[in-house]
């Protein structure tokens, strides 16, 4: 499925050291009333905390990362989930070596510093999220 | 070289279980008749099939990954080559222990879920590949 | 903190050949006196230099990549340091068996071939960099 949108605001701004990643983020665009959209940022942060979605047995395993990395990537998108603004983004992190990790952000990732921006997408019918029998996950339906 | 543009539609949308990634989005945007954008993604595959170019011999080698694997990001642009859509895009995967792998995004990932935004941009003269020889590959020219 | 914007120029380009990645982007979004705006790109390298910063000791470690790899996901942001466009961007790299790579781009990382996209944001008050005692990084202000 896929849908038309207008474009809505834009938002840059920085989290602060201390905050939580993807709380953060939620909080803003809840708090800005964004019913879809996308998001990127880049930044660094003192810990991490990444979902692996197992397919087969249908649940995230989460892994933490206590460790300094540099967020070389976060991609996601904004929809609403029970009525509220949702998060779902995916990162990807660097070490001191250059490795890359990554993984379905999760609560417990710590911010160092973090640049994001919001585009925000308007519709009058909004994405609304709901549980697909078929994946186990919640996505967007054909209605909404 | 670098062209303006003005902004066309937005699309988000995703995709479903069993989609081939690369061929979903290029009917899509084909389907749309976008000649000119930008798209970005996350979700998961059961598999994928990604290249890298190899610059002394001039062509890609391909790799199959036969695992589940995040798509952590997926980054890519379209364009028109021999008159129709064509996307260009990029994709970095993670694994269950959180490494990331990545490559030039071909035919044979096969989408669990996928999430993506489509941007279209408007122009004049439309944006168009052509053979670079100084690369050995599909690149914008100057006029166009 | 977090802003508004309005959008402004949409550009899409492609680097040339032994062009330096991140002075050409730099480069080019002076060029055009951008003052705010987010760019994205993929392609490939033919070297890379890449920064991780250490949070403890303040400052950038730099690693140099001497091999060919594809640019898996660039992205970044462009504001004003010291009255000019400044581009922060991250990168995430690829070589011939898929392994991901990446960090903080540092001049130093040559492209062999680049498509990017460049949104540009505009606002009253342009967005500033300005050092950040509690991190040692530059960092946009609250206000600007």
């Amino acid at each position: 499925m896929e849908r038309l949108f207008t474009r809505g605001r834009t938002i840059m701004g920085r989290l602060q050291k201390g905050d939580d990643l993807l709380s953060s983020l939620q909080r803003i665009c809840s708090g800005l009333e964004i019913a879809q959209g996308e998001l990127s940022a880049i930044g660094a942060v003192t810990c991490a905390r990444i979902g692996y979605y197992d397919q087969a047995e249908r649940k995230y395993a989460f892994l933490h990362l206590s460790r300094h990395l540099e967020i070389l990537s976060l991609m996601g998108n904004v929809s609403l989930k029970d009525g509220v603004a949702f998060v779902h983004a995916h990162v990807v992190l660097g070490d001191e070596s250059g490795r890359a990790f990554g993984g379905h952000l999760a609560e417990g990732t710590e911010v160092f510093a973090c640049e994001f921006t919001v585009r925000e997408f308007l519709t009058e019918t909004p994405l609304r999220r709901s549980m697909d029998e078929e994946t186990g996950l919640f996505l967007w339906g054909e209605d909404g």
